[in-house]
């Protein structure tokens, strides 16, 4: 807590101009905060030391968008010509929202929407949320704290009723299903920067290594640094 | 003003992917608003309709790093693999600062510094900053007002002595030489969007094409549009 969390995706240089270009094209969902050079596992910027091939706890790998088993290390499957991106995630906000009172320990979901993203080469696909559901107070807190994150992923996108960006609570990408939102709780939806990763899967792409859901990588650069004032 | 007004460099595909990286790890200095699909004179984001060929005042054309004469329409140099880059000019700050008491008229600098920046490929060089000097309640004024654009440059990076940073103000990039700062006024550097430009220049690849200084793209954006509350 109050590190700066991020999503990985490591695929070939062959792609990743298309992959870049997405990410800066849809910058809210997709904040990218580092990307290594081809063949190197090191996070310079980020968390110099670290290993990306091993510091992770989790990983998933996909061959032509289908999910393998996931592993706990990835330097058997590394190659010269990968390229590592680190992606804010959203959880990166969470001692900000404590600080300030909300609650983030439960209550949490990842879910599709129907909002397109703009594409880049085969890069397309509808943007993926985050939603929290807090008090209406707290929601008003939860947006004046995230807007001070303009590099990762910043106010939310969308407050209020589900339907409305095409999310549906009974099939969530990450969460217990949900069949009525509770009376005294209004949804808050921000961009997530599962988003890139969405699209990487749809474009089949020969290889492409991703955290597993849950199992993100720590930096070393405090939150509080990618915050405004 | 108070539209969005962006610098514009056009190069090869080929160089296309370091650039993109060079702007994104030197995101103050390069904040980049909108890259074309390749071919595409057209930004259909920031711009629909327009042509990047001929809606800009003056170009200036470089070969292997040499400045040619520059023209006012540059349709007959325009290849299938040309990808357009729009980048954020610190003149978007111009009406929020003029709104806040802050005058623009007069007195801006752009000057090379010794901050390097992080490389990407063959992408190098110092940061270039845009200076100005103000009376200290503006500059603490202008401060606040800039730093609600976090997309374009956001706060100075530096503020007072020119040669902590390794700027010569005898040899400005652009703007009248100075030989002594008034006792009334301190210089305050923002990171500059020429920056990138004279990287690529400095990387002498075969054609790059840029708008002439003081020459920029000004886009349908308005620049409140591209500030935080």
């Amino acid at each position: 807590m109050g590190y700066v969390q991020c999503n990985l995706v490591v695929l070939r240089k062959a792609h990743a101009y298309d992959f870049l270009l997405y990410c800066q094209r849809n910058q809210r969902a997709c904040p990218v905060l580092e990307v290594l050079n081809a063949g190197s596992p090191e996070p310079k910027r980020l968390a110099p030391g670290a290993d990306l091939r091993t510091d992770l706890p989790r990983y998933a790998v996909y061959r032509e968008g289908i999910r393998l088993a996931d592993t706990t290390d990835i330097s058997d499957l590394w190659q010269d010509d990968f390229v590592a991106f680190l992606i804010g995630s959203g959880i990166t906000f969470d001692q900000a929202l404590e600080d300030a009172g909300v609650p983030t320990a439960k209550d949490r979901w990842v879910l599709r929407t129907e909002l397109p993203t703009e594409p880049a080469g085969r890069f397309r696909g509808p943007m993926v949320v985050t939603m929290r559901w807090l008090r209406p107070e707290q929601a008003i807190v939860a947006t004046q704290v995230t807007a001070r994150f303009p590099f990762n992923h910043g106010a939310p996108l969308h407050v209020g009723d589900p339907s409305a960006i095409g999310a549906n609570l009974r099939d969530p990408y990450f969460g217990p299903p949900v069949d009525e939102i509770p009376p005294s709780v209004v949804p808050v939806f921000w961009a997530c920067g599962v988003t890139p990763q969405e699209a990487a899967i749809a474009a089949e792409i020969d290889i492409m290594i991703t955290h597993s859901p849950g199992h993100g990588f720590v930096t070393d650069l405090r939150a509080s640094e990618l915050a405004l004032p």
